[in-house]
Order: structure tokens, then C-alpha cells, then sequence
């Protein structure tokens, strides 16, 4: 079967997330990483690239040489897309180069800096008609579209409030300046943008409670605190929101919250029935319908929708986890950029999800500025 | 031994929380309930005074006859305290007339009907300086207690964020004028007071924030919802706040989560550590110490501190509850009347804690009326 | 109401089980304990009398005067009923004389020190008409009756395979001859019989076993240890068995289990589907259909039998545990006493649940002495 | 970086374990899968293998027609090793084969199909020298070999029972025959081998017993049942066990417990200690200190050992489940062709291991046709 040919920029030496797609790029025989600029430092750059097993006429010093050195190859031997891995304020510009020159783009989130960037890159891609795909890994769940098909066949009734959690412990202390390069740019507004938490986990949060919910976050009021001393941006946001059609939701997103390693949870209660997920036991999924006993839905079990059975790779009881989640994110990119027809049920977070978790952010910085008032989302 | 002999206000046929109470007080074999004026209609309260064995001079038509019949005994005999177990609005003029004649109180929760009764409320158990009890159960769960404890010997470091959670999903439907005699009277602010869901739970909620961190809530920003149509008081209830000495918090009580069943539970997050703990099960305190092992802490185990072990009335893994707290209330209740040395650690919820729950939902009701003021607590 | 009046036989100073029968019995308002035989000694049995309230006069200073001394009051003042809560070499003496002079009795398990006295005392009992209790707590909870229920009712088809474990970890270490007066008797063969965690918790498993299963055990195959060196009787037990009409079975007992509270569960595996529970959480029951969701029956929901919801104290989510369990089979007790209907379908331990668990224990004891053979129980 | 070259037999279209493996092999890009002969019917193999997307000169309709052709490439591009994932009868000839010829062998288990086979395989394998490596997936995940170090280290002192189960229920019913080829060939005994249950999943406990241990089963007496009407093989295993060195154990192995996914999990009770974990959540470790709170170790911790913290992808609370525990193996398995040094604590399941699973079997087995006689392990 064809792979569809990867170029990544970003994601060398020290990065975490760049092996991470690698691992889940590799996973389903989908994709296949050809060349990459791995850094923005050429020695470190060559270095990474070899480490990693690249040849070596495709690993760049910057990834303006990578878009031109692939550009100069034959169709069928250059990169389709370009997959960015890079800290999020230079998202913006290799995307868009990306976009001009003709590749399709894999980008992590959150999408760019502000809401302004997202809505200029969304033109662009809109313009190229080129493939869009965003790296909300925790969309490739299969249980989070069960969930979200539970919804839309109304077992839960009409949506009456959302909570959604994504408590994490790792910033606890003041880490920044150290050995930990994670801590160090996720907390820097220059390259991380106005949210700390609510930007890095917050974003993940509100993606997850508008796909479920199939509804869309329209208002928030907000309140973001920066609990250890001496850093810059938020490490816990609390956001109240109001959902399209009604509904209202909490969103609480921490990164000193003690214990908690990856904690991304939602309840979603409706007026017959309830649902319960939580990233950290992927595979498993709480529907609760009124006065009858809460059913535990199983990853790989007979009685799931097939468009959600069709997702998993090993049978019930074989945990997938986190890298399948993100393969699953591949091979739906792979298959958009190959044209294979995608069930209408599989939401993809695309460009569009991009844009509206920029104007989430956007929104939830501006009410907290103001002291928690209620904003609107501007899109 | 020696029994504290009780009467009971309230609680007569239909109701659910005068059996609780009965049960609880006769567990240890500390208190004994001798008289009662279990119903407002008398012959009602004849019929439950029989069906629960009192003797038949010590049913009374009233609480005013039940004052009187039993001042008119000689000391040896009559009954010591007042159980106070109506619906809300009644509390005040039972607890006034009570401690105006030399009883002893033990009340419902919460307190009154407002700020200002509780004050003079307050002000009269002082001057007396009669023993004033309420039925905050869940303080009676020895793992609450010992959670303090780890908090108080510095094991989580400074708190910074507590989240405690209080949802029921009982109410998710419009189950007034029915057959449920609780959804009536709980959802009519004539006899409920100002609070639906944050009146009924949320005190909980507040009450076991402020017992476990050892700190006061100070100021709060809140929304009350009535989800459900026709209600006339709210069922959901979302309340920022500000501790004192710093930290910040948020709590949530709901009656509308369908699924939800008594899901009163909190996670204190301080700069060193974690504890978690959830009413359902009682019997399990998770401390999770920073870059170590999260710890279950478990009821009736030996490395427990010698004041909670004291608590338990059975072995390791012989599980008690909701009862069994209620238990130990009356067990200290009695202890305090009889003048028993009870440990310093031991708080034990009276009549200041009425008052704190008291301002705090005039605060929250107050935040609320105003769009999401934040309002400081009165006291 | 009336109260069903009881008197105690063992339970004094230092003993555990007796305070919780007491706290048990008294819970429900049903029964009182009006005298009692607390120990052998008699200052002791005067001094822990007291310390529990008894009147002087009805503090005896062995069974055989308190038979008597209760013998010489009016019937409507004399207890009606013997607690026997010794060691288990007391009980069939103790429960002869009882019923001999027309005494109902309530007795802890096992219910003798073999088969044969545990037929005579079945003799007597029948001979006599008096009622037999026995104090197989775990048969108070509910949704063990649910299970019941569940299987009856065809839910899981024809059972296969019974899973039925009771570890323990409190006697991981040689704790004979210290403080420790419950590990004393019950590893000390002339107190405690034939069986150590086979006697001691393995016959509350027997019993589980065979009151969800509607089925008998048949026949046996054991390996009893001693994993503590100096100890007299087996502290691990291991026992294949085979169900009445097919089914087979395997029950694991243990004290040296470190790390396990009183961990009695049980899986029971059919053609359709499977039941899960676990004493520690006594609330929720497991039941898994075969291809569908597994569902989680939770104490005092409205979809639970009417004749299981009816022993619930609490509304869902308030815990019930270990004595609340008791405190049913104390109201059953005194129900039978009473005349009172029982629902046909709640078992209650009794004299012939006695006898079976005596004959599990020999056959299980024969089988282990014979290297594991398989042993049918004579019954 | 060298990838190391592989070639599969078996695995093509319908097969469930070959995609599995080559999702393994592929993750964290140490290996390369560049031929094979994925089926025993020439079109089915030559569809297979391009559906996967072999070169079509590397697609062979035989394994051996794949050891001469790779045989005739040159040495830097032939297969380095060839991965057997046929049914169990076909392992032997094709292992054998392979070694004869210098190719390394990673075999799926269980190794062959009874002892001696076992014994001839090793005997060639040691005289050849070459990489074996044995697909007893669960050895891959991190904190079974975390388990193993806390036990190497003393944390739970002497071992004195195991309990070890691995219960499914996708066989309750009667498979064979139909559409499930899985069951199809799993249950016949030509294809299997003599154990069913035993053979295909008991195999695993009884390697993941010893692996946690670091002792050897020595001893079994066991019962194999068939409950369903017409299955060729046992799909319920019981066996009692003997540790070397003392302790003892219990293996429990089932494919009808309706509700059971892949539940293999596994206690370990030692003198001064516990621990447990299960692979459904694979992700946790409890470690249980006599005396002190249990312990929670969760996949990633800073506080597990260096040698297992080497082997997790992604950081605390992204979960790994089954294919990263096999792509593990995998990793491992290049290391050691390429001679990379691998830490001494990491046991990697080898041909050693797979003799010993098949002296457990028959040993099983022969004591099963006994009537439950205890059986010598013959090793």
C-alpha cells in the first residue's frame, strides 16, 4: 500500500513530542517520515535527523531548505506534507509557507499564537484546498466517538452542562530556566502565546467538550492564576461557559494540581442520561441513562457503533492507549490526502477546530483581563 | 452507662431523615431518644410516636407541649437535648424555644433560613452556654478527620486549590407536588430558604472544604441554575472562592446530574501534596506526596493518627458509612453534654459552623443575584 | 413497636465482635440487649456488663445463671433470646442449654467445633421449634440478595463457574500469645476446631457461594497451609468444589494475604452472563450480560427488586456497610421471633446453613489430610 | 539508524496476530519488515503481502521458498530474522528451518507443540547461536519488570503465594466453525496442541508468574474442564503450583467467563509485602508494605527504577497498553541482534523461556489426565 510521505519541522534532539509522531506516523503503515528540519541549529538539526534514520540528502537546516530542497524532487518522491512539531509561535509561518508551496500540513496545537494568525492561516488553507489536520491527539480516542455518537442519538437527552477537567501536576514548581525544556517554552509567552495552561491543556479541554457535545462553546467568563511564583503565564484556569442551543458548561485546566499526571476527564449530562470518560483509562466509557443501572462501554466490545469499532487495532481487553490515538489522527490524514472516503461520523480535528480553539483562547484571556466578565467567542 | 436522652422535633412518617437520626444516636449506645413531637398534625404525630416505641406520655402534639410535658419531669428523667429534624423553616423558633428553656440542640443543616436568625441564633446558644450540635454528617467520616490531620502536620505543604464537588442527580427531573415529600419541601424557598441545591448540599460541600484545610472560605463568586422548568429554586450551583491566608477553590453542587447519586467529594491541592476523598467510598483517603507513590489510606489501619483509629467501631475492611458518621456526631454530641474529654483535633460541627454556612450562602445567593459579583462572607 | 429482648453470652472486655453485635441489634430499634454473661470470669463479666449499660441484676456471671436468673422473671420481662458470641468451642453448649429451657438463639460461626455436634445441636433445634440464627453478616447485604435474585430470575443462565475468595493479611505474621486476644483463639485448635481460615472466613465464603447460587456444594478438594511457622492451624486454604446439578467451583481463604482487609468476593460465571461483588464495596454489584455492556447495580437504586430495595436504611449514594448488614439479619432475627412475614425469597442463615458449613469444613479438613482427594460433604 | 530486517510467516489476510506484529515492529522504528510468506495458499500469501505493501519480489507463497530467496540476496539486504505467526503445529518446522539456514527467529507462543519439540529446537538454537525471541507480549510491559525489580530488591520479602488468572469469555459459546478463525484453529488440538485454554493463554500466566517471582514452577497439579458442549479442548484450567525454592501458587485460566476481556492479572504475596497488577491497566503497579498505606506506582513516575523508566514512549498519564509492550519486545529483540547492550534486569522471554511453558503444559496436561496427580516439571 502507497505511504503517504511526511516531512517534519521541529521535533529534534530534547523535544518530547516529536517522537511521539513518529511512533504514531509509523504505527498503521500510513505514513512514512522522508526528510525533516529538526532544528532550528544546522549542526543539531544533521544531528537529530541521523539519529532518527533519515537519509541524509533529506535532512535540512531550516525548513525553508526542506520546502525548496523537496520541491526540486520528482512528484512522486517528495514529501505531501509538512508535519510541525515546532514550539507553537512558529506554527504560523512554516504552515503557511507549507500551504503556499503546495503541502499539506499536520500541525500541533494550539494552532498558532492569536486569533488573528488562525483566521489568515485558515484563509490560506481554504484558498489551497490543501489538507489541514491539527494534532489533537485525544479526538483519535475511539471511545471519545462513541461518546460523541451516543449524543447524536440523543440517549442522553438535550445537553443540560458540560464539565471538563484537564488537571496535570508537572509545573507544581517553578521549573522554568532548567533542565526541563518542556517547562521552559510551554510557560514563555514569546513562544508559547498569551495561555499557559489554558493554551497548552485548556485548548485540548473545550476541543474535546465540543465534539462530544456536538454543540459549540459561545461565551465564557474566566479566571486564570499563576500559582508559583515567578512564572509568566497561567498554571490553572477555571472557564465558565455557555454552549450553542443552550447548556452550560465548567472547564478547569491545571498544571500544578499535584498527583494528577494527565488528567483530561469530561461529565456530560443531559436530561435522560449522563456520559463519563477520562483520557487516563482511554478505554472505558460511562453512559448513564436515567433510573437504570450506569453501563461501562468497553474499547473493542460487539455492541459499539462500527464507525467506532472500525478504529481499533487489537481485540477487547488489549489496552490502546495514547500512540494509537495518534496514529488513528495519521491515518485519517493519510486517507484525506489519498481521497479514501472517511465516515461522516469521524470528526477530524481540522483548521476549522484550529480557529475555534484560537478564539476560545482568545476569548477566556480577554474575560480574565477584565476581571471575569462574560465574552463571546469571536467566530 | 449512662444514655443522653433525647427527644426529637420532626421526623414523623414520610420523613427520611428522622430514621437516619434514630438509628445513628442508638448505635453507640450513648443516647437514647425518649420523647418526640415527630409530626406538626397530632394525630400524625401520635401515630409515628407509637410506630418508633415511645412510651405513650412522652408523645407529644407539639414542640411547644413537648417543652413543656417534659420541663414539667423531674431532671433524672426528662429529656437533655432537642433533635431538630423539620424542614428548614422551622429550626429557628424550635432551637430559640429549646435552648430558652435549658435543652440542649442538635440540628439539621442548614442552620435557619438566613443570616440574621442565625446570628441571634448564635447569640442565644452563647449566652446560654448550652451544648449546640449540627448534623454536618460527613464530618463524622473518621477519614475526613484524618485528612485534616495531614493537612495540619504540613504533609501537602500550603494549599493552593481545593475542588469540591457535591452533584445528586434526584432532582433532574420536576418531581414537586408528586409523591416525593423531599423534592417538595427542598425546592420551596418557604421552607427551604434562598437555596435549592447550594442551600440542601452545597453547605456540605463548603463545610468539608473549610473542616479539612483548616481554613475560611472569605469570598465568593457564584451562578445558581434552575435547570429544570417550573423549579423555583436553583439545582445546580457553581461557586468560585477565596480561602483564607490565600488559595483559591470552587465548588459545585448539583441535583440535575443524572447518574450522580450522593457524589459529595473534594481534592485539596497544596505546594507538596494531594488528597482526594469521595463520600461514596468513605472508607479510602488517597494523599499522594509530590514525585512519589500516591498512598491509599485506608479505614481502621493501624498507621492511621491514634484520634482517628478511635473513631472506627469495626476492623480493617469491615466497611462503615453514611450511618456510622452520622454515629459518631451523636457519640460526641453526648460525650460533650456529659463533659467527656474529646480530642482537640476532633471538630465538631455546632453552632459557628451554622453561621459560616449561613453567611456563605447569603454570599452565594447575594453573587448570584448580581451577575457574579464577588461577595466577602459576613461574619 | 416492641423490642425482641436478647442476652449475651461472651462479648466482654477485649473481644471485638461483641460490641458489634451490640451496635448491630440496636440499630433498627427492634431488638435490646437487657442482660447479659460478657465472660467467664466473673469480675470480668460484672465489670464489662456494666461498662455497656446493663442493669446490675441482669449481669450474670455465667450462662448457666443467666438461663436460669432470666428463667425466674416474667415472661414479659425475661429475655427471649441467647447472643452467642464465645469462642466457637462454647457454642454448642451454650446453644443446647438455650433452646433446652426454651430460648431462641442467635449464634456466631462456625457454628460448632464439627459435624457431629452440629447435628445434635440441629436435632435439638428441630426438636424444640425455636428459632436459629446465625450470624453470617455477609448474607445482610443486599445486593447479595440482588445477586440471588439475579440468578434466579434466569439472568445469567445456567452457572459454570463459581470464583469465591476470602483473603486476609492480618495474620501474616506469628501473632499468637501477644495482644492480640483475637488471633489467640482463633488459631488455637481447642477454641476454634478443626479449621483456621477454612473455619474462620472460608465457611462465609461456603455460605456466599451456595446463597447466590441457589446451588449446593457437593463435594470438595482442599490444600490447607501453614505458612507461619509455629502455627497450629492452616492460615491458606485452597478448595476445589462441585455444585448440586452441575457447575464447579474454586474458593481461596487466606490470613497471610499482606496487604488484604476482609476481602470476601465472588465471581459467578453462566452460560448468559456474570455477577461480580466484593464485601469492601458492599453498593455496587457487577452484572455483565454476555455482548452487552457490563452494568453497575448500585444499593438503594430504583431498579432493584422490591424485596432487596426494602432493606435499605439510606437513599442511594449514603452507604450502607458491615453493620448495617448485621443489623438486617438482627431484624429478620426478631422478625421470625415476632411472627412477622419474610419475604419468601431472603434467605436467612439458620440452623440447617449452620450444618452445611460444619460439613464443608470436615470434608474439606478429610480431603487436605488425605493429600487432596475429592471428598463428598455428608449431608 | 540500521533498521533490522525481518521476514513474517504467516499473518496474511484474516489473521489477527500478524497486524498486531507488524504494528509492533514498526513503532519505534528499530526494525523494518521487508518480506514474507503470509499465507500457505499462493494467492492468499502474494494478496496478502501486498495489501500490506511487501516489495513484490519479497512476497513468497512459501516459507521455504522465503529462506532460499533471501538466502540468494546479498547479506546487507537480505532478512536478518524471521517472525513466525502461524498456528502453533506449524512453528516447530519453520523455526527449525530458519535456524538451520543462520536466520534469527522471534516465534509466537506458545513455542511448539509439546516438549520434545521444545527440547530439539533449543538444542539447535544454542548449537546455532542465533537470536530467539519469544512473543510473550506482556513481558514487554514496564511495570512487570518494575514488579520484578521490587521483588528482586527484598520490598516484599520471601514469596509465599502466588495467585495468577487470566480469564476471558470470548469462547462461552460454541465458535468453531464459523466466521471466527481465531476460534477455529485455538480449539483444535491438531493445530493447537494438547492444551487449549492452558496452551493459549495459560502459558502466559504461568511466564509472567516466574518472570515477576524470579523462582520456577516446579510442581503442578491441575483440572482441565471443556464446559462447552462439543469444544475439542479445555477452555477453563485450574492448576495448584510449587514455587523452587517454597511458595506456592494457583493458576486460574479461562476462555468462558462471560465479562472477562483479557484479564490476565497476577498477586504476589510475600512475607513482608504485596504487589499486583492487572493488563487491562497496565499502567498501574500496586506495591503493598505490610503496615504501611498501599502504594499506587503509575507508568513514567520519576520514582521507578532507571532500567524501566527507559522503556516508556510518551510521560506520565499518556497510557501505553499492548502494542507498546510488544513493540517493546521487538526493540529488544534488534538490540540483541545488533549486539546493543541490554540491562541484566530486562528478561527478555527467549527460547529457555518457551521450553519451560512447554514443561509446564505437559506437565499439566499429564497430571489433568491423572485425575489431578501432582506432576514434576520435566526441565
Amino acid at each position: 500500500m502507497h505511504k503517504v510521505r511526511l516531512g517534519m519541522v521541529g521535533g529534534g534532539e530534547g523535544a518530547f513530542i516529536g517522537a511521539v509522531h513518529r511512533a504514531a506516523l509509523a504505527m498503521d503503515g500510513r505514513c512514512e517520515l522522508v526528510c525533516g528540519a529538526l532544528a532550528s541549529n544546522a549542526e543539531k538539526a544533521r544531528r537529530s535527523g541521523a539519529a532518527i534514520g533519515l537519509a541524509e540528502d533529506r535532512i535540512y537546516d531550516s525548513y525553508n531548505a526542506m520546502l525548496a530542497g523537496e520541491m526540486a524532487l520528482p512528484q512522486d518522491k517528495r514529501m505531501q506534507a509538512v508535519v510541525i512539531v515546532t514550539p507553537n509561535h512558529v506554527h504560523f509561518e512554516v504552515a503557511m509557507a507549507s500551504l503556499e508551496v503546495g503541502f499539506h500540513v499536520f500541525c500541533e496545537k494550539p494552532l498558532v499564537m492569536d486569533l488573528g494568525q488562525a483566521r489568515v492561516l485558515a484563509g490560506k488553507a481554504e484558498e489551497t484546498g490543501l489538507i489541514f489536520g491539527l494534532a489533537h491527539t485525544y479526538a483519535g480516542y475511539p471511545l471519545v466517538h462513541q461518546a460523541r455518537a451516543l449524543v447524536e442519538a440523543g440517549r442522553i437527552g438535550a445537553i443540560r452542562k458540560i464539565i471538563v477537567e484537564y488537571p496535570q501536576g508537572w509545573l507544581a514548581r517553578f521549573e522554568e530556566g532548567g533542565e526541563n525544556k518542556q517547562a521552559d517554552w510551554r510557560t514563555d509567552p514569546a513562544r508559547a502565546g498569551g495561555g499557559g495552561a489554558i493554551g497548552d491543556i485548556g485548548t485540548h479541554a473545550h476541543q474535546l467538550a465540543e465534539m462530544i457535545s456536538g454543540k459549540e462553546v459561545v461565551e465564557v467568563r474566566a479566571e486564570l492564576t499563576r500559582f508559583v511564583d515567578g512564572r509568566k503565564l497561567d498554571d490553572d484556569a477555571e472557564v465558565a461557559f455557555r454552549l450553542s442551543g443552550g447548556g452550560k458548561g465548567r472547564l478547569y485546566a491545571s498544571q500544578i494540581a499535584v498527583g494528577e499526571e494527565n488528567g483530561l476527564r469530561i461529565r456530560v449530562h443531559g436530561e435522560k442520561g449522563s456520559l463519563r470518560w477520562l483520557q487516563e483509562e482511554p478505554n472505558s466509557l460511562w453512559f448513564q441513562p436515567i433510573d437504570e443501572p450506569a453501563q461501562l462501554w468497553r474499547a473493542a466490545a460487539p455492541y459499539l457503533d462500527p464507525h467506532v469499532s472500525a478504529l481499533f487495532r487489537t481485540p477487547i481487553g488489549h489496552p490502546e492507549g495514547y500512540l494509537e490515538a495518534f496514529a488513528t489522527l495519521y491515518r485519517l490524514f493519510a486517507d484525506r490526502i489519498d481521497g479514501v472516503a472517511i465516515d461522516d461520523r469521524l470528526l477530524v480535528p481540522d483548521i476549522k477546530t484550529g480557529v475555534r480553539g484560537m478564539a476560545f483562547l482568545d476569548a477566556v484571556i480577554a474575560s480574565d483581563r477584565e476581571g471575569g466578565s462574560w465574552r463571546k467567542l469571536d467566530v
